[in-house]
């Protein structure tokens, strides 16, 4: 997605090899147009898929479930993040580790809109360990509902996400591939659909 | 807005006379449709006052800030919320006491994204204690910026919220008010455009 790699490029601060901050337009302050035009790019990757209901994980992943659930026309669901162990109960849950705090949460889900009648797309704004977004997978599946994808925003391809989530069986969309980056630079991997063969889905 | 009064009624769940839950189609679950309605309504409600953002605090008033931007064409910001007291380097903060789970966290906003050339419009999906909305208010203040006004979209207007924010000199709407409620019912107060006269604006 070129606008999206161009607003990379242009406005994300690279403050490492791994820390790349986009929160001048996607998510602290939120260029909307941009945000739409995002959810738009998901509905046309997975239009072979019919998708009834969006879900992502509070809180930046929220304007995308918002912007990708109006391009379908469908609702969007996001799961709440708890420290607390203690499970709350008829809701679908799942233990997050986050490396950069260092800390395990969990992601819950109430039962009450999730079930097997259910055909999710995941999204999320960023896709690097893939640790919360296995987190959602793991309840889409728990829930018995079935799953389109996951599609991210911004991917760290030099971390291990993408993998694990392969691993789990899950197709992967991502709109701007991050090959490496370090301060001052950033590379992308080509789109998948620039590699792909025309008319292929996966 | 009767739409949303209308989906309060049924769909609401009311724990207590102070509890009620919207999470099928407000701040769990969300309604696209009816997000995309609220941010129409909100535009309207402010027509008379130009915005160049609007302001939220994560995460469950994203999806109605998102909806507000897209209905006036800016972009919307969301406060990040803390636990640590540490303040991060420049940031706008201010502390919050949150009196449901008893405990005080800081808000902040980068201080690149707000400052004196915006005109900024506050969103969110609650009104009860008004905590939240007037660190909101306080840290636009600090940025120097116009404040247009503060729009909620479900008001407990048995709470202080209303009275702390006018009491603060600011302009509140409100999109569903609820006077009074018990479980199996939900009284709410007549729309402010009902009991104003008509053209005139606080």
């Amino acid at each position: 997605m070129d606008m999206l790699k161009q607003r990379i490029r242009q406005e994300g601060q690279i403050l490492s090899d791994k820390v790349l901050k986009v929160d001048s337009f996607l998510n602290h302050q939120v260029d909307t147009e941009l945000a739409l035009a995002i959810g738009r790019e998901f509905a046309r990757l997975f239009a072979d898929k019919p998708v009834t209901k969006v879900l992502t994980v509070e809180a930046s992943g929220i304007q995308f479930a918002m912007a990708t659930g109006i391009a379908l026309g469908v609702p969007f669901l996001y799961a709440k993040k708890k420290k607390a162990v203690t499970l709350a109960e008829n809701v679908y849950s799942a233990p997050v580790h986050s490396f950069t705090r260092q800390e395990t949460y969990q992601i819950s889900i109430s039962q009450k809109y999730l079930g097997p009648a259910d055909k999710v797309l995941i999204v999320d704004d960023f896709l690097a360990t893939g640790a919360a977004l296995a987190g959602l997978v793991q309840i889409v599946r728990e829930a018995g509902a079935e799953l389109a994808g996951v599609g991210c925003v911004v991917e760290k391809s030099f971390q291990e996400g993408r993998g694990l989530l392969e691993g789990m069986g899950v197709r992967v969309h991502s709109l701007a591939r991050i090959a490496s980056m370090a301060p001052g630079e950033v590379h992308f991997m080509d789109d998948e659909r620039t590699v792909q063969p025309i008319g292929e889905t996966k």
